[in-house]
């Protein structure tokens, strides 16, 4: 039997309260051997008596050895088996930008780049481009038509932004535009079946069109495009956990993970400050309530681990306010493990604290990777957090006799 | 999706190289309550070295409480699901003498035994005749001919050969003909389906046959054959790796079991040291090197826990040369655990040692049973141990977006 088919049917509704605490790429590497990690070298009492008090664990996001992305990372978290939900990276940056993608929709990343007079790319990032300019480039090319299709161009930021194409039968099995080096022309769309060769005669159709009205305006004179991607069919949070859930985040990409599963994107303002002062706002509106923190994956991602170890001080100072809210479940983890030593995400598990009244404690006096070793928790496979959070809030009944 | 659709996927190739040391049976058991493991009573001290150096952890061969064979213990070592893929010990007897098995075969492990004029077995390893004898025997029975088959009888050594029936149509679900005591006669073979009807048919005409070509050669006057099995499709670890594989094995079975998954063969010699020479001979020519030390798990069949004891300080011994080759990883295990205490394969976890730049070092300090169970590897299926592998040898790309 399905997780999913299973919670459905144990599932109860009570008045109970879920916070799940995101810290992006949690988890760390010493620097050298006998070291101490990210998460050891901070100073974090508060996380540390969450430790204390409630039970811990390593999460594996998806299997031994596996690095995930974000999308495969939070749908883990949010209890979705990475492995059956996949999510492309279009879809992804369409759902970042708020835009409303449906089942008849093939989604693209796209990039402004510059190409010289032979067409061979210069720039693959067009000299970074302010997003003002990029705004007015897509605006250009929302006047572009391809026939039978329905189109659509939306600005990121910067040299980013999205394309999507609205039609009857369009496949994702596209290659990516993008050459990935230098002095090569963008490469053309092909179809791997005939459902996604018709994506990609559009896609062919369309950067002909973009090489041609963006011509006069170098560097943004070119685009590539990648990650085409269809509008993955995921039942919501609503559906399987019968929850109300709201997603406190900064980022689009995090939003889009979060729209995605049905949960309510609320204006998280933009430090985690302001992302706690919406939770306070909002409390008696959800029962569940997803919190995400970009910056200790981004410190990672630099290679920076004094800001990472900074960064992570900085969340464990507004746990209390958390707390204070006394939610019948609180679990602080990762979506992965982002060590500074490699500079990205990693495979490595992500340690994971949950603290509720139905907690069996351990020994673990410390949130670490190598206390957490040793926690109540064990080492699990992320997608049964959610499980388990509803248990400890009472919204799991009985399974069988 | 699949374990091997996803490493697929996400394999990249890099000239990083992974051995893979396998002490076979190499978990074991206390003799008194409050004892130590032959592991922990072995000095290791290169081991324990690797253990603190590196990550540790227990692998499950197969799944809680399930004792393996060597057959699906080494084929979770290479990845392979043990309960997905199926070796017959025929195949596997067939491999080890370098027989080249195919898709339209079914091979029998096969005995010389002694029968009395009634027919009935007096000694079911027919007095352990010498490897010659066993040829002279197989000889004979090589102008034995099926009609509408082709049959291959090819000597193991002392009591033991294989027979190989090839030809359209044959199933592998038949009887072994050997009754298991003395004073019964060899059972026939029967199939459990058409198909294996069909074999069952072909091996009662060969076992007739053979009795009149051996009735004057007693001992060896008699034979049964057992583990029917025909020959698996198995990927290549090259397929679904990219790996150059290396196996560096003594023993017939194992080489038979590293050829099945696309390994070359190499010829090892007969000692560990052996073994390590060629290692060192072959290093520039293959990505991953499988080298299997036997005596660790014979010395446990017979129960000789001194001498178990021993042959774990013998492989300690030789751990520093092959870390002088500075393998990018280098992991130790056994295919599943043999307790002197037992004399037998068990279902116990086995200690596993993984040591790489990448790794998450644990408080673990010396490799051992006990030890282990705090390990940052946690208790994983021995199937994960590749993936692991090839993460930490920057082999895997990552997964999603």
């Amino acid at each position: 039997m399905n997780l999913h088919t299973l919670i459905r049917d144990l599932r109860e509704d009570n008045p109970s309260k879920i916070v799940l605490l995101v810290a992006d790429g949690l988890g760390g590497l010493p620097l050298e051997p006998g070291g101490k990690t990210e998460l050891e070298s901070a100073r974090t009492p508060n996380l540390d008596a969450c430790a204390r008090e409630g039970v811990t664990g390593l999460t594996v996001p998806v299997l031994p050895g596996i690095t995930p992305g974000s999308g495969p990372g939070h749908l883990g978290l949010f209890g979705y088996d990475p492995l059956e939900y996949r999510i492309g990276r279009g879809i992804l940056e369409a759902l970042g930008i708020h835009f409303e993608v449906g089942p008849r929709d093939v989604a693209a990343r796209g990039n402004f780049c510059t190409v010289d007079d032979g067409g061979l790319i210069t720039d693959r990032r067009a000299g970074r481009p302010t997003t003002e300019r990029c705004d007015e480039m897509c605006r250009l090319m929302q006047d572009i038509a391809i026939l039978g299709l329905e189109l659509f161009v939306e600005p990121v930021r910067e040299h980013r932004f999205v394309v999507v194409f609205r039609g009857d039968g369009l496949g994702d099995a596209v290659n990516d535009t993008d050459p990935q080096q230098v002095g090569a022309a963008p490469l053309p769309a092909k179809g791997h079946d005939a459902a996604s060769q018709k994506t990609a005669d559009a896609v062919n159709r369309f950067v002909a069109e973009a090489a041609r009205v963006l011509k006069p305006h170098a560097p943004t004179n070119m685009v590539t495009l990648r990650g085409f991607a269809r509008y993955p069919k995921i039942d919501t949070v609503r559906e399987v956990y019968g929850l109300r859930a709201a997603a406190i985040a900064v980022y689009p990409m995090y939003k889009g993970l979060a729209r995605l599963v049905g949960m309510d994107v609320l204006d998280a303002g933009s430090t985690l400050r302001d992302q706690i002062d919406t939770l306070q706002r909002v409390w008696n509106d959800y029962d569940f309530f997803f919190l995400h923190f970009k910056y200790t994956d981004s410190t990672g991602e630099d290679g920076n681990f004094a800001a990472k170890v900074e960064m992570i001080e900085r969340f464990d100072g507004e746990i209390p306010r958390v707390r204070a809210l006394k939610p019948d479940v609180l679990i602080v983890t990762g979506d992965h493990s982002t060590p500074s030593k490699l500079k990205s995400h990693s495979w490595h598990p992500v340690p994971v604290l949950l603290v509720a009244k139905t907690c069996r404690p351990d020994a673990v006096t410390e949130f670490g990777e190598t206390q957490c070793l040793r926690g109540g928790l064990g080492q699990i496979e992320a997608k049964y957090l959610m499980t388990l959070a509803m248990a400890h809030a009472g919204r799991l009944g009985k399974y069988g006799a």
